[in-house]
């Protein structure tokens, strides 16, 4: 058997929490990690306090073999991130040369302020992870990717790192969205459940033009069987009546 | 001094960790709580595994006053986290009376099959929380709110319960967006902060038509010491030259 390569994200902001910013990273990130056979286990949303970002990256780098932080290695009081992932592995902060060249590189000298500087703060052992965006830095420390929390900032420091991530075959799916509401359809979607147990079967109802609606999403890396799944899915849905409205493979 | 209320979301399913759906029940239960004022602490977003529901239920509601848990409690396989709240709170599923005929006053007879049924299996001790939308209703059992993860049916869950919440004064908030850099103002925002250390001032960077901009949110139940803290802001963005591009209190 292959193995299953696992992920978390830890989404770290205030912001997030009190509703004001609604995160878009994890969704992202999500898929990202899902196409290169990562499995994202596991999404927290802290709070910008000391505690709960060591507590959080030290639980999860045992737990998973990657762990993807985002937010707070900004420039301003609040960017509490580094200290706290330094901390987390028993390290220190150091001023980086090569993440202060990449300031230097950025700004005029007359801006490059002490704040700014900051951001050049690294904990001590981290590999750096570039950011074409706006210069500052995110880093990998071990299997803990440190990145922005601007959306645009963390994807395109995820461009530069995705190449060393390792991951086992990509789980592919396939999702059929049908007409009738999940409590129909129950019975069927378990047994072939039952049937296929190596294929993870999910069943998400929604509402569409006020018909309760459902979406059978079954996932596999084999897509033979993934194959095979859907077209007996497909069959019996059709069988209870049903109209497939939309059917997306991936 | 006042007593701060605490809480923490799980979100539940595969489907939000796989990056197909898009959560959107944190930003708005984290919007709803915090005009309660009760502040939102921690966010959790878990696979559809008994171990994993079972824990996240656990710690915290030992931490926290409330605990909102969207998603898993549909009728089809995959939708275990009643049982996992009943494990969770060391009780067992029982088919609720009251449940089942919310679920006979909403289906025809022949289409309340078996799988619909067991969306009546409550843990024993919880409180029914009604479901307008389709029946199936919610509940509480202590400080653990389980609603469902479809974000209409769960709003009009949340419409439900939000009376019977405790909360203390809501937090107050005052956002001025100005078209300077983070790194440009984090100076003197660290400075108001010192100075106002009873408000939480944090600060968030974005990008706008290509300009990095930031945010400065500033909270606090004190609506006089909100209003003394941002004019004091602004007048420190202004005369850093910074344009203030927008103002949104709270």
């Amino acid at each position: 058997m292959n193995k299953i390569y696992t992920a978390a994200i830890i989404i770290i902001g205030n912001e997030i929490l009190s509703g004001r910013t609604k995160d878009k990273n994890l969704g992202w990130l999500a898929e990202q990690l899902n196409a290169r056979g990562i499995r994202l286990m596991e999404g927290r949303v802290i709070p910008d306090i000391e505690e709960e970002i060591v507590d959080a990256v030290n639980t999860c780098r045992a737990k998973f073999d990657y762990v993807f932080t985002t937010g707070g290695i900004g420039p301003t009081h609040d960017d509490i991130t580094s200290m706290c992932v330094a901390k987390a592995f028993g390290t220190r902060l150091e001023r980086n040369p090569e993440a202060q060249r990449m300031l230097e590189g950025h700004y005029k000298p007359e801006d490059l302020n002490e704040a700014r500087l900051t951001m050049a703060d690294i904990p001590a052992g981290a590999t750096l992870v570039p950011n074409p965006v706006s210069a500052a830095p995110g880093y990998r420390i071990e299997n803990v990717y440190v990145l922005a929390g601007v959306p645009n900032i963390m994807q395109a420091m995820f461009e530069h790192l995705k190449h060393e991530l390792q991951g086992g075959e990509p789980v592919r799916s396939h999702a059929i969205a049908v007409d009738l509401p999940e409590g129909k359809v129950a019975h069927g979607v378990t047994e072939l459940q039952s049937t296929y147990p190596q294929v993870e079967i999910g069943s998400y109802p929604f509402i569409k033009d006020g018909v309760l609606s459902t979406s059978i999403v079954m996932r596999t890396p084999d897509i033979a069987l993934l194959k095979q799944v859907s077209d007996e899915m497909r069959g019996f849905l059709q069988a209870e009546g049903g109209k497939i409205v939309e059917e997306i493979a991936d």
